[in-house]
């Protein structure tokens, strides 16, 4: 890279920053701290981690790949008459204490940096849902690769929402690999924030990782600089490895691509009805996957996600905006921030299938308690219809101003002889009777107060005598108008151009908002 | 009462609680404990502590009435030289040690009892709305007393709403006195739960509590039998004593009529900005009044409300839906649990006109943190629209399924060798594979798990093929249903002809449902 092109890369860089904290203003930090909530009580945690440690050394996984089989049992593990393999208690506790921590995810763009640590809470879409609801005809239809980025430039311009997990199969995708590729470009050209995507095995990983070292060398970006990761199911339960999602996991730790290490472990099905066997179930699964990455690279970044979820006996399907729901999964952070380990969880997941009372509340309901209870990516917190299976654009809009009033209950009480205002309350009430008039006032109104985009605070009669706005039709106008202006351009048309001659592109460049 | 009719009623009884336990399979059990989110951290409380004893001991409130000021003073009090009357540090000290906690809030039936002590969470209605979201018309319109007691009957049908706190103004009564003695029978004859009333003054306080000692006598209730309480405002912030409303916590302390110590710090206007100083400048206001009823009788049923509320600074108006609300009151709720005091909170408070995402998140934000902070009596969190300005009657339907889940919520995670099901995970996965033919999975999916009413939980196609139901044309549909046929009758015809003849009753027998 030329001097003359590091001092422009250097000065966009410091031009976005600005910008970045000029918006900043008016949002809730990315990264602030939950854990005010705590599901479980202190004893219960040792409890669950030596069930954690029984059902790996005891009862093992199955269907472990060869590379797993050898790995582990060159690391005291064995295969049982069953063919199962078990991980004994010291190598799990070995693994918990040299898992990686607090590292950093990256966007393409400075200002997007999530660091992994603590009870730090970052809010993102997610799923793989295969439909959308159509913004012109109000009907679900089968979603496509032009919907993932629309999403991703929606997701690119919404101050509270701060990854973009990938939402929506492209289902016009011809086949697999098309489809992983295409999806992980749909991503990162949609947004500069973080980009997480699945890969249906080693070598589409390969693929994506090498898509990724293109556009960080034309960036100039540190190694380092993960602005992807990769989001995998590596065991499906009960304890049974899944082969391929392995081998995501295996190319992830050598190349020191985060990886989230997810199980679903759906409660009264693939995991025990009791809520605490389904966490320790769940854990000891996504350890499992921690610990062969590990052993793979100790520098391996894995982001620990056991997602215990709750069926509903009556349909026999997924039901994830209840409120067993968010205590599952809560408890779960729980146990991850037990082990202080970086961690991902799900919540967002409504049944309704549209943006109704029951869509705010399910999400909300979910959403909130694992932030309280400290999950460092929360994926499905917005966008997320119809129990997973649909991706609404408007409900992005809509789940933005809701994230900002979930981050803003994170914000911290602060309790000093400051804070307290003595003086003032006996100055106040001696002297003009209210605190409008006094200096902090207006000045912490604007600062520590998060302001809805879209939601209505307007009194009832304004309300009423503007046409009783709805919603949804705030929110859609709203998300079309952004995705009629709002095309990120940190993937220049250079770059473009270089990523379509060594892939197979299928975004065209009209879809992307070149005429 | 004779012996026959004891018999007939002490069989009535048996019959209610029989058919409140069939209930009682699909519901959450009211007095569910929170207590699991703390937003302040424990050093912060016994700061706090010592803020409030220097405003009660040092800043004082202005307005005092006579009774008040000679109450207190014969105490230690004092009155300053601005009027202002102070609260010794040991008088309030002793007056918290004091005060009565656990005792129990009634319904006029057996089965609606609440436990007012620890973290024990129950939820109500609430407000003062003077305007109805009409169903058939779907506009605002100025609620009237048939509105209160149709809103009445729903709760009485709700099983996650445990209590009726008067919701909205009849307004169509000719003036204050006929108001409240008319709003407290229409709730009092429309839902056999806990209602919750204001009066004007103390004479209208002692014509209700008439009107509650004749239905007691009517059902040979026990003296203690407290199904209705004082929801009164003794304080306008900053720090003003309301005499009218002393008048009315001097009646309820002198009758043993439970008393609501509410105070609402609009946060920034008439409370500090900081979170901290307005909390405790509420506790303390809160405390002021609860303080004179405890000397009035030592035996005074006091329920502290120290509700700190946030402006939206851009309209000047009440904002009840946000972040910052949900952890303001959350933070209140927690000094009163420090406290081991009665409390009383109120949450969902929602900014929307309609029952959209909006109303679903705010509500649920706000609600579910006062409940995980473990609020015992948790008002507006059903029925309540634009900014506590109106009341809708879908939206009890609608909300009665959001405290089904934030109640559930609550539940705790058992963690126990038992719940732990190690060997119940080992046999499964090395037999069948899934837990859907556990022995436990069944049962435990009808008994531990809550199910919606009206919340929408079938498939998307299935959804599709049954024509895209509208979450709110069903509640409205269900609230039309609910209101057809259900006239609860626990006063009957000849008290109802009683009260009649004491009392200038507006509401009509024909509102009543007698052809």
């Amino acid at each position: 890279m030329t001097q003359d092109k590091k001092v422009r890369v250097r000065k966009r860089r410091q031009r976005i920053v600005r910008e970045q904290d000029r918006q900043a203003a008016n949002s809730i930090r990315p990264g602030i701290s939950g854990g005010k909530f705590r599901p479980l009580q202190d004893p219960d945690l040792p409890k669950i981690h030596q069930a954690v440690l029984h059902i790996l050394s005891r009862t093992g996984l199955s269907d472990a790949p060869e590379t797993v089989v050898d790995t582990i049992t060159r690391s005291g593990g064995k295969l049982d008459d069953d063919g199962r393999l078990t991980f004994p208690a010291a190598l799990v506790e070995d693994a918990i204490s040299g898992f990686r921590r607090g590292f950093t995810l990256h966007g393409q763009e400075p200002g997007h940096e999530m660091v992994l640590s603590g009870t730090r809470v970052h809010m993102g879409s997610g799923g793989a849902s295969p439909s959308i609801l159509d913004m012109e005809t109000g009907r679900y239809r089968r979603s496509t690769l032009k919907d993932l980025y629309d999403a991703a430039r929606l997701v690119d311009s919404l101050e509270n929402i701060h990854f973009y997990s990938r939402p929506m199969v492209a289902g016009d995708m011809p086949d697999e690999y098309t489809l992983d590729i295409n999806t992980a470009y749909a991503c990162l050209s949609g947004t500069a924030k973080h980009v997480c995507v699945s890969a249906g095995n080693g070598e589409h990983a390969r693929r994506i990782i090498k898509m990724c070292r293109i556009i960080a060398a034309a960036a100039d970006m540190p190694a380092d600089h993960s602005f992807l990761s990769f989001n995998i199911n590596h065991v499906t339960p009960p304890l049974r490895f899944v082969p391929d999602a392995i081998e995501v996991m295996e190319q992830a730790a050598l190349h020191g691509i985060p990886v989230h290490a997810n199980v679903f472990g759906q409660i009264g099905a693939s995991s025990p009805v009791r809520l605490a066997a389904s966490v320790a179930q769940s854990m000891a699964e996504s350890l499992a996957g921690g610990i062969y990455a590990w052993l793979t690279s100790p520098r391996a970044k894995v982001i620990f996600g056991p997602k215990p979820m709750i069926t509903d006996l009556r349909t026999g399907g997924m039901s994830g905006g209840g409120g067993e729901q968010a205590v599952a999964m809560a408890a779960a952070i729980q146990l991850t921030r037990y082990y202080d380990l970086p961690n991902v969880s799900i919540a967002g997941a409504t049944d309704s299938k549209t943006t109704d009372a029951q869509s705010g509340y399910e999400k909300c309901l979910t959403v909130s308690l694992a932030a309280q209870a400290g999950s460092n990516l929360i994926t499905q917190a917005a966008g997320t219809q119809a129990s997973l299976m649909g991706t609404g654009l408007e409900s992005y809009v809509i789940d933005n101003d809701m994230l900002g009033s979930i981050m803003s209950s994170l914000k911290p009480v602060k309790v000093t002889d400051d804070s307290l205002s003595l003086e003032n309350i006996d100055q106040v009430v001696r002297g003009s009777g209210h605190f409008l008039g006094e200096q902090d006032t207006f000045a912490r109104m604007k600062s520590d107060y998060f302001y809805p985009q879209v939601a209505d605070r307007t009194p009832l009669p304004e309300w009423e005598s503007s046409g009783r706005p709805d919603l949804n039709h705030v929110a859609g106008a709203r998300a079309r108008e952004m995705l009629s202006r709002h095309y990120p351009r940190h993937i220049n048309g250079k770059l473009d151009a270089e990523i379509r001659r060594r892939f197979d592109i299928r975004l065209t460049r009209n879809d992307m908002g070149h005429i």
